[in-house]
């Protein structure tokens, strides 16, 4: 087989090697690094992972193979971004100013904003627009190193909205980043509607017409106090699960109402958010095998002074993912990589647990653990090459993209054109 | 005159036009946006500024003028950075994950991190490598779109190494990012010194010989517990001013020890961090018109949980300025756009008020305000150009560098390529 790209002479090669599951544990610090390293690259998959001198010396290179010298950086897995909003109409750049007077979310709420306004929007956008929309935000997830992610409906909160969503979510999959679906028809009441009326309408039609079309591969519930109550939430799961949309839960955010017992006692792929998660709510997803996905990007940009305990939870043997909740409302930040920062500064990951975060595991939490998230023959050749000499610096230094080359199946996407404003 | 540049068709030309001296209260929302706004350019400094219909009239426009398009975009004067620590040697990277294992910044100190790691490495390095590394991090700073700053030595502790970073920062002054430099020498007592002694030599050696040599235009202390005292500080800062150095105060950072008062009895031009700041002392920089530089990325890199009691500052009429606290162990990051985020998020500006802080206001706390920080005649041709509709996304797009181009004196610094990974 004809070795298409060759990346070589790594400082770095991080290569995630390692178990074919979710890293939990003491696993969640272990990078398998190459030195020196190499990667090589056939038909957009990885063929070969080890020293530069030893693919040197065993791949059969010719005048085809395009070489990439990586000398003295750092390459990694692209990034998996496991939650994130991606596709929706409008900003809610207003709300912002409305917080620093002071405003509340219900306030914001009553004077027609928060997550009714997104929805309104929404429902007024074609599908040409979303689609556009959507693409500038990928452009910008890309130049910071996401090379895959999860993504959700949850802004039609009707049939016709959610599905035009999907879609739109369907048609970007593979062009080029690979994105994994979820109906989130359940991500709010509909203004004016009954919620329980609404919960029916979910598991009685919405449910089983996303399935039929197949948009969707998870199905996501927002069960918060004043949303979805745990009942609601488990009957919304358990109607996907009955179709074959894998469950994943947006849990414990603002209150424990037991989100992450939920996710576990319906094997959730995920369970996101988790700043007010119950001690026994966190054993039982260690136990379900349950991925934390955090998010520590949303309490910032809203100023929250809680994050998830995650040093906690990496005792318990639950394992991390992370996603930049991409959204118009509480996390209006496309960059993984910046995420990365704040899962280190918040919520104190080591840069090697962040790193796990961000690649294998969020993988594994987007349902791709199989085909991404790691440097490993037989993988799709999804990595990044940092403008970085050690791997921590990824996370080290804040709001700085370190990005210096992305490839998604061995194909360039994205090359910063590495001039400088002030040249040394 | 010529007109060299004119810049035009900006949706939103915001000049921050307005009194000249730095702005409080409710000046602080006052931005003097111009619709469909332009800016002419000659020799570097702006000749008109006013609506395009109107300066496409009146300008003796010819073939030599440079037009740039603003079509649908914002224009800002470029953005000051009023407290960095710019030049330095290595990082810090391992302290990221010594604190996210729990770590003090006791402990750090005692396994010989902390800042005496960077003193060390500091004084080892040559002129050369300071040079190039301080120019790699202002191309970074100007790519989100910093043209002026302040920077600071204080990692010599010695009169050898803070006369080299100072003198690194005269030769990169105008090269071609506007620096002012600030003596620092008591950012720290060496290890192992006698704190009265330093304090001793720092009076009567350091200082006299720092203004002999003209290295700094500001003379800076940490006054801190455990650090230097609001006497020992009050001695620095009148020794500085007594050789023409104009004083600013590192103050109450983690404790009130009235470094606040100390700013404003001493006439300080800024007094910088202020998490901790009395209401007593707020009272008094507002009265001698002290700017309080608010440093929000230092609390987020740290994890920290509390900020500078912003709105309650603009309240009591203290003039806001924002820096990123550039430095390898409590800030690692150049971007003062998306600190600017933080200063939204975490300190409750509004948008408005982020940009003022940013920008006029962040001029006159390093001392320029007479010649940068807005958009009107007679000032510096220092301008931002940002992919943006509305001035508010620049904080609210967190993380995403929005910066188009940007132009210092007239001339283009910076354009990213406009290049996307995922084209629509
Ligand atoms: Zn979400
Ligand atoms: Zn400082």
């Amino acid at each position: 087989m004809p070795v298409d790209l060759l990346v070589r002479n790594a400082r770095q090669l991080v290569s995630l090697a390692g178990p074919a599951a979710p890293r939990a544990g003491l696993l969640q610090s272990e990078l398998s690094i190459i030195e020196d390293g190499a990667v090589a690259v056939s038909e957009g998959r990885i063929v070969a992972v080890g020293s530069t001198e030893e693919l040197l010396r065993k791949l059969p290179l010719d005048g085809r193979t395009i070489q990439i010298d990586a000398a003295g950086l750092v390459v990694t897995p692209g990034l998996v971004d496991s939650h994130t909003h991606l596709v929706f109409a409008g900003t809610r750049v207003a709300e912002f100013d409305l917080r620093a007077q002071g405003a509340t979310y219900g306030q914001i709420l009553a004077a027609g904003g928060g997550i009714y306004d997104t929805v309104r929007r929404t429902r007024a956008a074609d599908a040409a627009q979303l689609l556009a929309t959507a693409r500038r935000h990928l452009g910008s997830m890309a130049r910071f190193g996401t090379t895959a992610l999860e993504a959700k409906s949850g802004y039609g909160l009707d049939l016709e909205t959610e599905c035009r969503q999907l879609a739109v979510l369907m048609e970007l999959d593979g062009q080029p980043l690979d994105i994994a679906p979820t109906f989130l028809g359940a991500h709010a009441v509909p203004s004016g509607a009954d919620p329980e009326s609404y919960v029916e309408w979910l598991c009685e039609a919405a449910i089983p017409e996303v399935a039929r079309r197949g948009l969707a591969r998870f199905c996501d519930v927002f069960c918060e106090a004043g949303v979805f109550t745990p009942e609601q939430s488990e009957r919304i799961l358990r109607t996907g699960m009955a179709h074959s949309l894998r469950p994943r839960v947006h849990a414990d955010e603002l209150h424990d109402t037991g989100g992450a017992s939920l996710a576990a006692r319906v094997g959730a792929i995920s369970a996101d958010h988790l700043h007010c998660a119950s001690e026994v709510g966190l054993v039982q997803m260690a136990a379900a095998g349950v991925i934390a996905v955090l998010l520590p990007g949303t309490a910032v940009f809203l100023g929250l002074k809680t994050q998830a305990p995650a040093r906690r939870m990496i005792e318990l043997g639950v394992p991390l993912a992370l996603g930049t909740d991409f959204n118009p409302g509480s996390c209006y930040c496309e960059s993984l990589a910046l995420v990365m920062s704040f899962a280190v500064s918040q919520c104190r990951l080591t840069a090697a647990e962040a790193l796990v975060a961000a690649t294998i595991n969020g993988a594994y939490a987007v349902g791709l653990g199989e085909r991404l998230g790691s440097l490993e023959v037989g993988k799709q050749a999804d990595l990044v090459i940092w403008d970085a000499d050690d791997y921590r610096l990824i996370p080290y230094h804040m709001g700085t993209s370190l990005v210096r080359t992305v490839l998604k199946r061995g194909q360039i996407l994205y090359s910063s054109n590495g001039s400088s404003p002030c040249p040394s």
